[in-house]
């Protein structure tokens, strides 16, 4: 095999960005892409608009593509729901799958999902492009190697989802129970509650959620949530989202007793004590006093290769040329996490101990699924994404 | 009535503060340190090592002070839950009254001095020193005349408030249920609470928090708290404070459809939109638009004259050159708030409707005072508190 050849499944906004501007301009070195495929067939008007189709195989089927042989890998951008069992019938037929974010949207299809992985000849990954961003990466390798010492406390708004009533306008399936699966915890903050878990290195033992469904635009679903998180060892954390407020922040701070994090736009700080908060605390005999702190260093122009990245990371990894950077089953984290916070939030705050209760998030689910306003006929709009995937630019 | 004849009530930190570098500098105009009071009278010592105690009293017994006709305002300085009874012996006397803060641990105790305060005809005012910061002034000024719209959340991480164990051994009052009456609300954020309600211009309609005991420190009460506020119009809000975290935060922003304000240590920022993001999102035909944004001012070194400004406005207000600064009876919205976070964390993080309730409060307290390992008979150290004030400086 020279180069992969891959298909994508679903032509939406994301992956007419991945054709046209990754693979349509040749930034996927060792792969191709060699088919398309969308229930939409005038979807593929737009991507001839966009590039140079010749050599793509279009489908409106995706079994038909993925039994067509002229995949050897495939990225899943279809709706939500789809996700999983998308990947699964990838997974089943040992094509290799980039999973959209998010996994899917309730834990149950996702471990069916993690399960196919695990029995599938084929690799699979997660698209957390943002887990290539440097102030992330850093921050995760800091955390990671005790740089802070004893975990503490973070905060996290992310607030600089803006979206407009238009937004929520364009697609049918979009911000609906059933259509979507959810709000901006589904839609928007995927990437932030995986790398929440994956900066700080573990996943919480409970959440409690206040979610306000609704309240800054015409749809069912959350726009505005406040998360409080409980780890193992007794810190806490605040995750606030939203898509009703201009300009919002973005800004993520993790403290420990050896120091301080702080992540704000794209601008990184370190500050580190010259001895451990809490050994200070003890030992000390003023009451006032504080551990000397300096600033280790402040870096700005966070960025990272992102999509792109992953989906060469994906080719190489079929080559052998290099290990697969994502382990595509630690997408049901972010699943957990949301579905954690969906949950609390449907049951006005309570604590809700992780994992989450499969059968109990579907049953909540599906009661508003049922009187979900979801179009099935409704047509997607294809948005001009450019300057909107919240706070870090794209590569 | 050239000058107006202050007492202190209790020589803590605090009062001898007061004493020695407020009037003792000459710095109250229009007052001056007539007599001070303490239980215990190695304290007069200390003034007398600090200042020139020559024409003030020394009293043991705060009433006798009281009678003794040498003062016409008072600062009550005496432990918490002492301030409303304390004050009230005052107002009956027709004694114009400074009380520190907070107000007084629960709002039972401080109805009862507001309906004091109403029937006196002293003035009652509150040590709400912070009110005259600029950037907290100017925050309260933009919100109240609509720069920042319609109000959507807060976030105010107040976590610079580090203190040792040392700390907490000072004074067998600090920190225990019966003695001080609760933690890192009532004695270290009064001031934010205060502010909080002060700055957005309205009180919440619900408070849940999620507090923890002696987290950081071998201690009975709160060190860490994490609370949610939901206001009438929606708007939410989180308060995040802790005495265990070095280096700490502070950092308040507020957001409006209008508008941000961001203050952060001693910057000031504040942001418009140039249209209402609500309008804006309701009428723009673009999913990933926001309104345009731009930074009116960014002000840093905020300051003000803080302690001395309050007790010199008493001073011109007994001689009616200026009105009282602060109505004394606003102290007990920050103690509602503090109240329903602390009966929050005791109700495993349940929603506290406000006003709290006064009876339900003051049980659970009880319950804790009755278990609480206060030792009246220990020994209050005087604490060094230059650069203790948290965040903002005091002028």
């Amino acid at each position: 095999m020279d180069k992969v050849r891959f298909g994508i499944i679903g032509l939406g906004s994301q992956g007419l960005y991945y054709a046209s501007e990754l693979f349509g301009k040749g930034i996927i070195n060792n792969g191709v892409l060699s088919a398309v495929c969308d229930v939409d067939v005038a979807k593929t008007d737009i991507l001839k608009k966009r590039m140079d189709t010749a050599g793509i195989r279009f489908f409106s089927d995706y079994t038909e593509m993925l039994d067509s042989g002229c995949v050897d890998a495939v990225l899943v951008e279809s709706p939500h729901y789809l996700h999983p069992p998308t990947a699964v019938e990838c997974l089943k037929r040992d094509i290799h799958v980039i999973c959209e974010k998010p996994a899917g949207v309730y834990t149950g299809q996702v471990r069916e999902m993690n399960e196919a992985a695990a029995e599938s000849g084929a690799l699979f990954t997660m698209m957390f492009n943002q887990r290539t961003i440097s102030s992330y990466k850093r921050m995760r390798e800091i955390i990671g190697s005790g740089g802070i010492g004893r975990l503490q406390r973070f905060t996290w708004i992310v607030t600089n989802w803006f979206r407009t009533q238009s937004y929520y306008q364009g697609g049918g399936w979009r911000a609906t129970w059933a259509g979507e699966g959810g709000g901006v915890l589904i839609n928007q903050c995927p990437h932030q509650l995986d790398l929440l878990q994956w900066v700080l290195g573990s996943m919480p033992v409970s959440v409690r959620a206040v979610c306000d469904y609704g309240k800054w635009h015409d749809i069912e679903v959350e726009d505005d949530v406040t998360a409080f998180l409980r780890f193992e060892n007794g810190a806490t954390g605040v995750f606030i989202a939203s898509t009703g407020e201009a300009p919002g922040t973005n800004r993520f701070e993790v403290s420990g007793s050896g120091g301080k994090l702080l992540c704000e736009n794209d601008s990184l700080k370190y500050f580190k004590n010259k001895v451990d908060s809490l050994e200070f605390s003890k030992t000390c005999e003023r009451g006032f006093a504080a551990p000397e702190c300096e600033l280790v260093f402040e870096e700005t122009g966070a960025s990272g290769p992102q999509h792109a990245f992953i989906i060469n990371n994906m080719a190489d990894a079929v080559l052998g040329l290099e290990p697969l950077f994502i382990d595509g089953r630690e997408g049901i984290k972010g699943v957990e996490l949301m579905n954690a916070m969906e949950l609390s939030g449907w049951k006005d705050g309570a604590e809700i101990r992780l994992p989450v209760d499969e059968e109990e998030y579907l049953e909540h689910l599906n009661i508003r699924r049922a009187a979900s306003r979801f179009d099935p006929s409704a047509k997607s709009r294809v948005e001009d994404t450019s300057g909107a995937f919240g706070g870090v630019k794209l590569g």
